[in-house]
């Protein structure tokens, strides 16, 4: 039995979709932002970062969003969300995971939490302002991307299209929105009709509104 | 033939060290930064985000540089640089990869380039310094992590311990640098007695006095 430690709509929600798509057999463990119990002793000696997620599996305590997908993929024996070992797509996989993971991700998350990147607060619009124009570079790339392709890879989804689906439900927050986005916003479609994306979507209160045809 | 797209000390060195790690068959060709090569319309053909590295192999052409160590180590039949699939230590490799380009990588490079995170000139400094700060916190979380372990994953050298090798010498540039964290410190004279990592510091000329014994 595999155990998410997430808190709803945080960067546990792509594991949690794939622990879905995968079947594997699961259980949540709410980690409450709200009380800060990610900065709690306890889930600290789980995860020393003090972030949301982790994964616990047996004796494995596993964290970092990007591993914890990769870890649920591998552990599937179809493979049917990380191409394989030598297939051609595998290091495009990697590549897009972790771009959507150093680049836009942390850099929507120092748009929403730039309090924490200045010791002025005064100084807090301009941060943000400087990382809207960037977040517009990045969803424009992302955007061109699937100009081409359906999804990340081509046209079969795998886990890093639930990533960018995550960040990209982020990103509805922004000045300019993933909604915005021509091709970004036919994937977002696509994706919300998958019934593992229902699914977790219902669980975790998230609307897909703003996706549906 | 591998040919990486490199500038010496850039997010290439990683992948530079595993090339000579793994024995591969490769050569550099210089992006040169200094006359921002890597912006140029032919780069960017190879790398839409206008980034250093990236590795051709072939038809493939990958960038990010966690995904082209990846690479590097998946195409060494020793697998001498990621454990194998199955293997216990294999999803914490990805976790630590994951937290060094996401967190420690991302919050340096904010650090140094804060001008690119503000539309005033005059708060590039209150971003340095909380930026400083949260360095502090991130080096002292991985060097306590070295107190238990003599690299990231045990007694054995990973993939993941070249790309913190790569940007523990950057953060020689922080107020407080690697070299004032007795565990990294040491972690850092250690992997500087690797012949792989002298001689790919000779190419990029990168000087390794401060972690002679």
């Amino acid at each position: 039995m595999l155990q998410l430690h997430y808190f709803p709509d945080n960067a546990s929600l792509a594991p949690h979709l794939l622990l879905v798509e995968t079947r594997a057999q699961y259980e949540l463990k709410l980690v409450d932002r709200r009380s800060d119990a990610q900065k709690s002793a306890d889930y600290l000696k789980l995860n020393p970062a003090g972030r949301i997620p982790t994964l616990v599996h047996g004796n494995l305590v596993l964290f970092e969003s990007p591993a914890i997908c990769i870890y649920i993929c591998e552990q599937d024996s179809t493979s049917r969300f990380i191409p394989p070992q030598a297939h051609r797509d595998r290091p495009v996989f990697f590549q897009w995971l972790a771009y959507l993971n150093n680049t836009l991700q942390t850099e929507y998350m120092l748009w929403r939490y730039a309090e924490k990147h200045t010791t002025e607060p005064g100084s807090v619009e301009t941060i943000k302002a400087a990382q809207a124009i960037r977040l517009v570079e990045i969803l424009a790339l992302l955007n061109a991307e699937l100009g081409r392709k359906r999804f990340m890879l081509g046209d079969q989804v795998y886990g890093c299209d639930h990533f960018l689906f995550m960040l990209a439900l982020w990103c509805e927050n922004l000045p300019r929105p993933t909604s915005s986005y021509e091709n970004l916003s036919r994937f977002m479609r696509e994706m919300s009709q998958r019934p593992a994306v229902q699914q977790v979507c219902k669980i975790e209160n998230i609307s897909l509104l703003s996706y549906s045809a």
